[in-house]
């Protein structure tokens, strides 16, 4: 293992002093059309785009009871002050995200293998899959802090070892995502380069990264080259909107200064060929409740 | 002059426990459709809504003129280091706005007193109008903050001591203004009731509150009755787009994680029947390049 971009390592980052693109190495899409759910059109957009967005995968039934769900683990006060729940920059009483949420409640042990979801992680991985990472965010009305830009995949394979471009994220809205409240922007077809990002990662940094990342984030002149080819789009819809995107697709938001929370729940699923080894930077590993290192299959 | 919302003062703020939202006691609209430019239909919805925007007004090279005119007075070393000259919150590199820009520039001193803008000012008014405030708001791509949800109204009246609601903004967008850098947000019908602001203003407040207001702006309560009532719209469209809106029309804008920056030119016109007398908050007065004292007419 290395720390530069080398045949050894096609991903590495950090540790090094000037910032780079580099090209994946790796497929997008793994399955095909007749594994379904997706069919040729909905792989081919998401293959080229690096996301899909589907708006009918759930009853509004079903995302009500989510958001109760999500609800009900931001006031309870067994999970406060658990290392799961990360807390907005400078504002200790405003939940920002609750981690691991698939192990922390039955009702999203049950989404993460829903069929609808996990059937389609499995489609475009093109293997079983299993939960990498879960978690709920909040975006508070009025206080709602933004997210940086970042590639998920360059966190993943440098903080928690995972090998290569195998895995996504599904994120399902709970709240209206408007223009208003701070939705996701993906850059399109950004997963196809990787943004190779400079600076040491400092220790623990995660217990900094989940509220405020300044590291594994993507320079401006890099983020600036991805957007003018691929422009920038925002994932807006109703409850019950989800948002597929590939593990290496650059996105971030902004904060939230309308009245209105802006809540989505992430899966992220992994190929089970693609688990976990020794972080990619050299690092102690981050906890189970962000990146599983359970054995698989 | 009182410091509670009285008969004397139908516009009191700060100063008291409670907020409270109450009713506008003034026109919107001073003038008719007879005078011109704006016809029945936009004065009705500039009336109704509590803004209006143009498209048409200036042609590009126009545009083009101001916005490398803005980028001249952002670079200019003899400017840097003067009042005038807002930095971003926690950023001394970053210009986050540039007041007095019709006194600091013969371009933006002929746009002060363009008939395209100050007719349409004159109309909505009733009467000769004067600058009451210019700026530039720059915005920054990846680093632009946000600005907080204000009625200009609330603090012009109180730290100004602007009598009465018989003024407006125009702001015209010197670049691009889309859902993803940042964009004025309005909330209709907001200009038609008045929100009482809690808490007492710290002395010379504008050198905080033009980086980050935390003063004269709405309880969330207050805000969130505005937008139940109104909704929210979003001021996008390409350099060159003019937004006319009423002092006390509540707005804000979110920060920009985009590389694209938001630029904009406001000029601040009032009637001549409405000058500046002692600010209805016994503090103070602000400087002459953030409210202008000089008589008129």
């Amino acid at each position: 293992m290395t720390t530069a971009p080398t045949n050894l390592d096609p991903y590495a980052s950090r540790h090094v002093d000037t910032p780079a693109i580099v090209p994946r190495v790796d497929p997008v899409v793994y399955g095909s059309a007749a594994d379904g759910p997706l069919d040729e059109s909905q792989l081919t957009a998401y293959e080229a785009q690096g996301f899909l967005v589907l708006g009918d995968l759930f009853g509004n039934d079903e995302v009500a009871t989510f958001a109760a769900e999500v609800g009900r683990l931001r006031a309870c006060d067994e999970l406060r002050g658990r290392a799961e729940v990360i807390m907005e920059p400078g504002a200790d009483d405003q939940v920002r995200s609750v981690f691991y949420v698939h192990e922390l409640s039955q009702i999203f042990n049950r989404l993460a293998v829903d069929e609808r979801i996990a059937g389609i992680a499995r489609q475009i991985l093109g293997s079983d899959v299993y939960v990498h990472q879960s978690r709920v965010n909040y975006k508070p009305g009025f206080t709602g802090k933004p997210f940086n830009w970042h590639s998920d995949f360059e966190t993943w394979h440098i903080e928690d070892g995972m090998p290569r471009m195998r895995a996504l994220s599904c994120a399902i809205a709970l709240t209206e995502n408007s223009e208003f409240n701070g939705p996701l922007f993906l850059v399109p077809k950004s997963h196809l380069r990787y943004v190779v990002c400079v600076g040491e990662t400092p220790g623990e940094h995660y217990k900094q990264s989940l509220k405020d990342q300044h590291y594994g984030v993507p320079d401006e002149t890099s983020l600036t080259e991805l957007v003018d080819r691929g422009g920038l789009c925002s994932a807006k819809g109703g409850p019950g909107t989800v948002v597929f995107f590939d593990c290496n697709t650059m996105h971030g938001s902004g904060g939230n200064i309308s009245p209105f929370p802006r809540s989505n729940v992430f899966m992220v699923f992994n190929s089970v060929h693609n688990q976990l080894q020794a972080p990619f930077g050299q690092i102690p590993p981050r906890p189970e409740y962000i990146a599983s290192r359970k054995p698989r299959q």
